[in-house]
């Protein structure tokens, strides 16, 4: 299918060519490939979306990123960085790319100015973080966005209509020590990454983030971190256990009602036929998202499969690029579809 | 459907009726109810067998029990007491109940002794454990299973061809403070059961146990506790990428053989055709076996629901049933098919 | 689910009433409640409305009604008596009932004639056919509509820009003999219906209707007929051997795409989650709606079933009353999602 | 997979080459080819089977074969021709072959009698039947098998204790020129076949055949010739409505249950994996058998979806070739799961 769009899409800097080069040796069977699709913005990219029909990327920083840096003022520098970096770099094909914002997310206020000078001067379409804030002196506190003093966040968010992506990012600290060190193969795609964003998401929903912003929407990869697997067994006990002892406070809607209201998911490195069927029944085609999270895996694996998954032709449009296009306002952009 | 055999349903000791009411006035809407129902062995529990045509029940002990007893020579003691209160109440009703071992898993030695003694003189049909068991002087360690030091209990485990059911326990300790008690709303069904046994069992996979045990067989909960929603994502990066850099050293085969040769999934607590439909294409049906819950589910949830699901009478029989019989050779059980 | 809109809806006329008594004792359990409830339009009809939630319902004529006439003038005039008396019953109740028109099939100019009076006189939102119309001196015949003659039929459809409902009815004359009335319980949906509408409806797509009228739509009932099932065999077939060897030269599409732009499919009478399921892969939930098949089945089985269907909410609304909304163009009968 | 069983496999007499190349013409896009793979046995064939992985093959003369002549003695001969040529040439390769029984079904007692010599001295592995049999002196009658006056062969499948496998034959007579002369594209595989298979099977459930011959095993291809489609829609108006009006007489059990302990579906020709996991779940990989149907299909279609599709492990097995053994027990060829 021509003119997909995709949005799971990872660049880094050019300057830490050599430390991304180091950290793929850890998780790529190819490190000087991921290194070199990595730092590239255009030249290989392009290449790959005409080969394999992907009209629109949204680019996002690659994770740890800064979710990792636990120095506020590092942080916020870095963030700007990126963001001035990439800003030009999509501007040259404005029909081709867009872009998410990079946050340091160590202080609500300043998260949500840097979001607001990445809309509203660079034209970017949302914001994408990586989990939770790695911060404090040692680097072992976690900044969870569920908590009320990130109103004034979510608000900037909803007041422009973006989405937020929140993407994974490994185990830091204590925890990685107690849980993921002697179990290291199942760090990132396998197990971590999953485990991470769905408490953060359903943070989020228990915390009432959802109730407070009902317009706020939000991104998740991998078809939903697990969720749609669980919606029946968490709806089951949000509604008839933990309501009645007092969720009901925070937490006004049913899960399901988020699912549909608030949550979008992609398909990001999931490119299983089976699962996409059963979260199309879960959570309703409307509201997936084709994505391949690139360059953690290839074009290749994601079009070849998706263009040729066993779903209906309908389906396949909206999933592939329709509901892109609504969620981010890109109808603009007509040559994506050639 | 009459006969059907549950396998995750709890119990306690009396002489903690006191501290049950207690505890379950933090989880359940009727906390006396509750208590009631899991101090009872069979008075109460056969009437709902009899009503809801539930042939058998393996009994164990209700979670977190002897796994959050951080101080070892307790735990074995209360092991010990659990396994010699339900050994004659199960022989009462030998047609109707059958028991999970309880152990203390301190020492693998110790937990492989006790086992074999529940076995071989109790006639027990195979262990129950909550989880990590929680250690170390302040309780903050949790000890896995997934390591070498444990191959001599799951050689004793072989040896005796019973399964091991690796049930959850709520998070405790330093992680409890740091993920989950600001969002409390998600500790137990709704989250954190499914992201703690996930990772036991994902790393008994790659720490290699399955490798040194083929014949081992492990039973989960709750459809899988997310696992049949991701494997294809976990066959991708195991396969493509985690064993060309090194885990095919420890863990041979692919994770969907696992499944298919040492893996069991119940219906305990998820009660979604869907979801159920979708196991079914992902592990098969002759892996999956019915189970209530109770006393944290309610057998009218579970029984309406299976008895009247729609899903093919083969499957029905074999879930409900059928692979039960011959997971825990049940055969001789004639007069629970009445 | 409030606001629910059904349309394969039957009525009859109240001269008709001890005919359709003795006519429903052949197939309906309690043949005076069945006449009743076809006579009625809306006394009976409007309380199970409120009772279960449908907002609005589109009236057709029973089957086999004007298409089981073989003398044409008495079906062009029976026709006429239809519409003439449906059109001011609906009149009385514009926010609840719209009507299809009743056509007689014996010439197509005539047809087209009856159409656009009711569409433009009477506001009607389409016409429902009961699949062939019975001709001929002794009503051996069967006429078809996909061949070229019914082309001036079809322009007019598209013309006036409303939707064609192909409905089922029984098998007649020799056909009736040979193979039907040896195994009589098969007649009507437990296979004689998606037999015959299957047929017709597969010989408008390779006969080259949808070709030559590309905004045609078209609606078959009971999910479709049978046809989503083979989806995959009829393309094979068609594409790889069919077309090569002629049959691209009136079908210039994949069936696929026909049921993607052409054809919708509503669950009147097949009240199965798993097979919704199935099709919403197939042709997509945006493609698919509610309906009853009243008073064949019953308001409790239809909306009890859908109300609590396992699908997720997103699909549920569409299906339910959103898709039927954008198809019949009935945004203004606000009050219908009371 | 290695060692898959196919079972919808076809052959004709060499004599017929000529009129097989001229039949192929019609259907076939390499007619050529198909004459040519048809004519074979062992020497194409066995290569396609090494290097597609399909161990052993029951085999049976191709559609419409005897069915198609409805001269009785003619038809009586030419059965008796095929068993007498196919038995010593699968007897060369007793290892990769079996075949199924050709029969004319103008008579019971000779069909009967000529299935036992076909079982008894050759060792065939039961019946392959092409739907209704034509009959009459003008070819116009068609002969289906579920009459009470064919107990007397349904006795002697059972006696025998083999399958029987009903597969289409195209429609003729003047049924062929009212329904399907012009929509000549829909014959066969598109729809004829299907429509034809279902009316016999189900028409063999209502007349009571297999509440008269409860161990009678019949298998039909192409998952099921749209029957599991509609299983809901059978089952409700059977049980709730043509039960109480008399079906209950000749038709004790439920349709469910007739697909559960009588019919087996093979996957012929319909290489869909939705469409396979729907039957999956509505009749259980427990009655599902691959199957190719070539030379009509080619090896590398079927072989190369089934081994990639998809599924789980077990029921990849299962249905690729260990129900096979058991239905036709077939254990003692060890080595065709090379």
């Amino acid at each position: 299918m021509l003119g997909k769009i995709a949005l799971e899409e990872a660049f880094n800097l050019p300057r830490f060519a050599e430390k991304q080069r180091w950290w793929a040796s850890m998780f790529a069977t190819d490190p000087d490939k991921h290194a070199r699709e990595m730092g590239d913005i255009a030249d290989i990219r392009l290449q790959y979306m005409d080969k394999h029909g992907v009209g629109y990327q949204i680019l996002s920083y690659t994770a740890p990123g800064v979710q990792d840096i636990f120095d506020r003022k590092e942080a916020e520098a870095l963030a700007t960085e990126i963001n001035d970096y990439i800003a030009p770099a999509v501007k040259e094909h404005p029909d081709r790319f867009g872009a998410f914002a990079t946050l340091s997310m160590h202080d609500p206020e300043q998260a949500a100015a840097e979001l607001r000078r990445c809309v509203t001067q660079y034209g970017f379409l949302g914001a994408l973080v990586n989990d939770t804030q790695r911060a404090g002196a040692d680097g072992e506190d976690m900044i969870f966005y569920d908590s009320a003093e990130w109103d004034v966040f979510w608000a900037t968010v909803t007041e422009l209509d973006v989405p937020f992506y929140l993407h994974p990012r490994n185990p830091t600290g204590a925890m990685y020590e107690k849980l993921w060190a002697a179990r290291k193969w199942l760090i990132g795609p396998p197990l971590s990454f999953a485990q991470g964003v769905s408490l953060h998401l359903l943070g989020m929903v228990t915390n009432g983030v959802f109730d407070r912003h009902p317009k706020l929407q939000v991104i998740i990869g991998h078809l939903g971190e697990h969720i749609p697997f669980d919606l029946w067994r968490i709806n089951h006990w949000f509604e008839d256990i933990k309501k009645p002892l007092g969720l009901k406070e925070t937490c006004k809607k049913t899960i399901r009602e988020y699912f549909a209201q608030n949550i979008w998911i992609t398909m990001s490195g999931h490119f299983s036929t089976p699962t996409l069927h059963f979260c199309m029944t879960e959570v309703s085609a409307d509201r997936i998202l084709f994505s391949i999270d690139y360059p953690f895996e290839s074009f290749a694996d994601a079009c070849e499969w998706y263009d040729n998954a066993e779903i209906n032709e309908v389906d396949r449009r909206k999933m592939g690029k329709e509901n892109a296009r609504r969620l981010f306002k890109l109808e603009k952009f007509k040559d994506c579809d050639a």
